[in-house]
């Protein structure tokens, strides 16, 4: 069996890139190193391409359809409603993040907690129009699938307008209620 | 936007499956119902058919190239070592697990703890042939690809033997110790 050459090559691509960056002549950095200025951790300016396959996978293990419903006391119905999809990774793997982000063209890349970073995206349309359509076209395999339907159904509601009263509140929090619970229901 | 077609075909065909059991005669059986055998939980007649990019995608989310070592007094050098490969999930998605064995035609999928299930691979032969091979054509996207470059050179350690004496345990050891670390070392 042959050496791992891919993780070779990349390791040393990534130092050759860092080493170019002017702001780092004369040191030496590496991953791991308390040296490391953190902001730089972040910065990923070749996020590699993805193959959509690998993201239905990816994210059937580790992404996640969510919706919120907090108070708010300036809107007319008293609560606001936040769809949100997200991914969540150790902060070394933090460049698929960032990947994620330039494939899909929308969302941010945040600290989560700890060492855990966030791939999240939240805009209605952003949602709607590119995060939607590709789960449609490329269908989870796992029961995250049943939570992308009421995912998607609950953005329904929200472009009709139901999330502006509270009967329509109401008719998406029984929905939200029942995803991210663990057992199909 | 459209319902979700694939979700609800999904669902009812595996009722109508299920109906067609002759053990069904009559009753209605659902996912999560008290009434469920949790036998058949476990039972999988058609592991879907998976896509290689997806197994990558999925194996960098909820994968693990692990190698433990174990004192075993029957053994001449006093340890066993133990490389497996394995994929955790709750058990709603066993059928993805059993997916997987059938991809590999290999390995088991058991029990792990409370409600995940596990699917293991621990063979020499099978972790040779048919893990190490696919995820060399395939790369991991994740760090996970760290762990399991050195999960292969030891696989490769223990095809010469060196598993056999004090010295060349010693040489795994420190192999697996920096293995599934949370860190790039």
């Amino acid at each position: 069996m042959r050496e791992t050459p891919h993780t070779a090559v990349r390791y040393s691509l990534r130092s050759d890139r860092r080493s170019q960056n002017p702001a780092d002549m004369g040191t030496i950095r590496r991953e791991g190193s308390s040296m490391e200025n953190p902001q730089r951790l972040y910065v990923q300016t070749h996020p590699e391409k993805l193959n959509a396959q690998w993201i239905v996978g990816f994210v059937d293990g580790e992404g996640c359809f969510y919706v919120g419903i907090n108070p708010h006391p300036e809107m007319t119905c008293q609560f606001q409603v936040l769809p949100e999809f997200t991914v969540v990774q150790h902060r070394r793997d933090v460049q698929l993040l960032h990947a994620l982000k330039k494939f899909f063209g929308c969302g941010v890349v945040r600290s989560n907690h700890g060492d855990r970073m966030a791939y999240r995206v939240r805009g209605l349309n952003h949602l709607s129009e590119r995060i939607v359509p590709f789960f449609e076209q490329h269908p989870l395999k796992s029961k995250k699938r049943v939570d992308f339907a009421r995912f998607r159904k609950i953005l329904r509601l929200i472009s009709q307008g139901k999330h502006l009263n509270l009967q329509g509140i109401e008719e998406i929090r029984a929905i939200a209620s029942t995803m991210n619970t663990g057992s199909v229901r």
